[in-house]
């Protein structure tokens, strides 16, 4: 049974102002909270589950020493951002991804330019885990790594990969980044292109890469479309996707 | 001023079953509205508009004759099935996407195997109107193309694409698909793989590509990962980019 000062709390960190100040966040659904407890339970505050999915997990919570809360649907309801909310919600402490001593001037790494749909950027370090690039560079206005949105549509990659928030050119001048890639309209068609080890650009969905960002930039590529009256563009996670695959396939494929 | 008969009209047609009755859907955002005055504006029934996007667009609406309803924010939000509606929303009638007489055997088309996400599927509309695959087949039990949220995230892509509800083996035998590719996770990976014309199978977001369907894959293939212990698998649409992507570099670029 929850109290109504657990809904309180728990609500609160709906929004960002409350997750820093309280320094935790929400992850929810079944098969984000098993990853977090079998990955990462340390940064588990409180757990609000099922019983169906407490007795479920029940070896690994008796041996992490979890404190949870037993929730009927109703409930989970009550303190879920989502619209069907599937059986567990886990409150967690904000945890240290943000260590870089892993960047490695012979691998590929993302920047993304004020990414704004938290979608896409769940979306992003899901695909960038999948392909080994294990740190994603943010800029400072990109949304919030939190954000229960971003949480989820990264389907558990957010406990492997280091998200960093800084401007472009202290990542380029901390990391000693010679070649920086970035995704605009009118570069060399990645299809052409020799690639190689480096920073790649990722431009917000509306406006791409900001001009001040685009100075930075040494190379600029491009997906090719097909022809003329098309599409204009491509939903950036999707371009993100294409560009990862050209740059597996070019150096380790 | 919008009539409370208008409202009731509009709002039913946030229900597929009310989409299929009338033959109607719904269209929102400046940006889709002003392709569909571009491309399609016939099929427009009525347009429910903010006077600037009115003022605006007047050319397009005075030389096609499209009969419109300036509305306030607030009524517009009333109708609208987004959270933030923008100035525009289009009640359009179904039109016919179904004539597959482009359908060539020596070009690549997808078949979406269950998607059910309606973001994912607008998102693959559009990225497959980007690589020029104008035709997408799906299975009878994917997503509805009319759900609002797939015209939203085609991006108008809606507009240049054929789409066709069909079992696979019905598919294959009316095009005489000789080589048809499936996405699956133990597969030829797409970057060793010689890949030619013929159908992509993308399987649903949790399930993959059904049992019956699976029977009719000539060539599985798959996107390779980067190691172990990491991300179980990619977004439906963005390894339909990430496929897409690479047909279309091994084929045409």
């Amino acid at each position: 049974m929850i109290s109504k000062n657990q809904i309180k709390q728990v609500t609160a960190l709906h929004q960002k102002k409350y997750r820093d100040e309280e320094q935790l966040f929400i992850a929810e659904g079944v098969k984000t909270v098993e990853e977090i407890l079998n990955q990462k339970p340390d940064i588990i505050a409180h757990l609000y589950a099922s019983d169906a999915f407490i007795a479920k997990t029940n070896d690994r919570i008796q041996n992490t020493s979890v404190e949870y809360t037993i929730v009927t649907e109703a409930e989970l309801k009550r303190i879920s951002m989502q619209v069907n909310p599937n059986q567990a919600l886990a409150v967690c402490h904000y945890f240290d991804t943000a260590s870089t001593s892993s960047v490695l001037p012979d691998k590929n790494y993302l920047y993304l330019d004020n990414i704004r749909d938290p979608g896409n950027m769940g979306t992003i370090i899901r695909l960038a885990d999948w392909f080994g690039f294990n740190t994603v560079f943010c800029s400072p206005e990109s949304v919030d790594f939190y954000n229960n949105k971003v949480i989820q549509a990264s389907m558990g990659a957010f406990l492997r990969t280091q998200v960093v928030y800084e401007p472009l050119a202290q990542t380029i001048s901390k990391h000693k980044f010679k070649t920086v890639y970035g995704a605009v309209l009118n570069g060399t068609s990645i299809y052409k292109a020799t690639l190689g080890p480096g920073l790649i650009v990722i431009g917000n969905e509306a406006n791409g890469i900001s001009n001040e960002n685009l100075k930075l930039i040494t190379t600029p590529v491009s997906i090719p479309a097909h022809g003329q009256n098309g599409t204009e563009s491509l939903n950036a996670a999707i371009a993100t996707g294409i560009l990862c695959g050209e740059f597996f396939r070019q150096t380790q494929a």
